[in-house]
């Protein structure tokens, strides 16, 4: 490999000179500057970009770090943050940490500030106190899609109306007639899944549900997890007419759990998810959802990390994007009359 | 941020005694050393990994390059070749090159042999010769699962029996009395599988089966665009009791093509996958398909890969991971008798 010392001894220069005609060619001679990009040429000298990030004290490379690349909504987040960043000519490296603490320290203290000159963080395997400390040591450091950001908070967090989208179902599910609600919240790599449920009880109370209306069960982010979580809960309360799930994994995982037990979706049972990823509209039936602006907060996302790392500091310390909407496809319908009756 | 000229001044020593503290500490004294790390502990220095990495002329980053990461197989890829790095020290970053080639250049100028030691090609975007270049500088550079290899080329690949793999599921659909065969054929992002097709087309003809009876059709990899080939292709053959997709995306939506259609999977037609990604259980049927050892592909690749970071060369240009291997499920059945008549 040609380096950079080489470059200078074939253009009589200084390294120091070799140097400035990459970076700060202003203040390099015409002649000179010529001489060098001529020896580079012909050398076939490529700069050596980690040098070149040292000696400009920054990289154009961003980092996002998330726990578990198998669940698709991080797929479909990746990419419209990777063609954000790349319209703004910057380099996208997607760092997954398997869910593991010991992995994301070892990440943050591999690429933040040094390879990425901002670290998006999707999971939550470390505390925002320790994500801070990275953030002393010159990396831009921004929260994303967290569920439990207070404002008082170090850390700027771009994220999603999560009370909201969870209004939204039940709003829906009660204005198709049902009484009887099933929720299954997520607890897994993002963390619990707890505003979205807190928002959907909200909005119960608020419509006159009495509280006992709402059975609740934990369930990890997955459709396998769903499938078990809700095939439990339906045997133990075969009344339910409605299932609202905190992410669409766990929905579909219901659909499935619902039809192994003989029961139509939606003739017996209406399944509303959250989200919107692709498996919600390619699943049959397709899933009604909620769905969250996952190209805006993108955009978002990739434009304050920018900010912060051209020297800004963020304006806020929470960044609330969009409304989250409600999507009525398949898996919803009006309550059964029947067991309607009976259950009331 | 903590300077190694800061460390150099508290221990009283020159910057490259502090280096070879951190880097070859066999060559500093006991108690220079120890000096050493004291100064880095008391002003919470951080060594600069990029100048670390400068130092020692090589870094511990791997990257992964890939076309398109909504396609399920590669996050799942990505898992299992992120674990095998981490198991040995090394750390993986993904690069998503969206299907663009200017994309894949960019980031290849970005990255290899400088914040990554080895490059890991999934995407066939840009051809191996320009591939070879990147190599000439200095990075190791691995194809991964391209279909369409040959001994002859410059760049190690590491690859599954695509053809094998094929012929598995000519033979399960053969051995289930089908006589009628249709076949969507991948032509996406990792360019065309039509090694899976020959596999499945040799294996028919091995058996008997005259030419006539295979009907393929090209369709995008993904669900969408196997369910609109999968319907022009059972309107256009309505005899056809079995589908062979080159992927399990194409399978699954040619199973919802077959369900709009009034067909039933598996009592009126059969489908065969290829890959094995989490969908293909997770749907309804779940999919027979045919596995490919993605683990054991992903643990070659990292081993070769550091291999040649390590100084060595590739001893062979193709490896060939495995025995792919059927998986039966629910979407795969004896071939409809009536049917099977009317047919021959």
């Amino acid at each position: 490999m040609v380096t950079l010392a080489e470059v200078a001894r074939r253009a009589k220069v200084t390294a120091a000179t070799v140097s400035n005609a990459l970076h700060n060619p202003q203040k390099v001679k015409p002649a000179t500057l010529e001489r060098v990009m001529a020896a580079i040429r012909e050398l076939g000298y490529r700069p050596n970009l980690t040098a070149r990030a040292l000696a400009s004290g920054r990289t154009s490379t961003l980092a996002l770090m998330l726990s578990n690349v198998t669940n698709p909504f991080y797929p479909e987040f990746v990419l419209a943050a990777e063609r954000e960043a790349r319209k703004r000519g910057y380099f996208l490296l997607v760092c997954n940490t398997d869910d593991d603490p010991a992995t994301t320290r070892a990440y943050l203290e591999q690429i933040a500030g040094t390879l990425a000159a901002g670290v998006i963080v999707m999971n939550t395997d470390l505390g925002e106190r320790e994500l801070a400390q990275t953030a002393r040591n010159g990396a831009a450091v921004v929260l994303c899609m967290w569920e439990h950001v207070r404002a008082s908070r170090t850390l700027p967090c771009v994220t999603a109306d999560f009370a909201a989208a969870g209004s939204l179902a039940a709003e829906h599910l009660s204005e198709l007639g049902h009484r009887k609600f099933g929720a299954l919240v997520g607890v897994g790599s993002g963390g619990p899944q707890s505003r979205r449920l807190g928002g959907f009880a909200q909005a119960l109370a608020a419509r006159g549900h009495p509280e006992r209306a709402l059975a609740v069960a934990e369930s990890r982010d997955t459709i396998e997890s769903g499938y078990e979580t809700a095939s439990a809960l339906l045997r133990a309360r075969p009344t339910l007419t409605s299932l609202f799930a905190t992410n669409d994994l766990m929905a579909i995982g219901a659909m499935q759990a619902a039809a192994d037990l003989g029961k139509r979706v939606p003739n017996d049972l209406s399944v509303v998810g959250l989200t919107d990823i692709h498996l919600a509209h390619q699943f049959r039936p397709a899933l009604t959802t909620v769905r969250f602006p996952t190209q805006r907060i993108a955009a978002q996302t990739i434009a304050l990390t920018l900010e912060m790392i051209e020297g800004g500091s963020a304006a806020r310390s929470v960044y609330t994007v969009g409304e989250p909407e409600l999507v009525v496809r398949e898996s919803t319908g009006p309550a059964p009359v029947a067991r309607r009756k009976s259950a009331t």
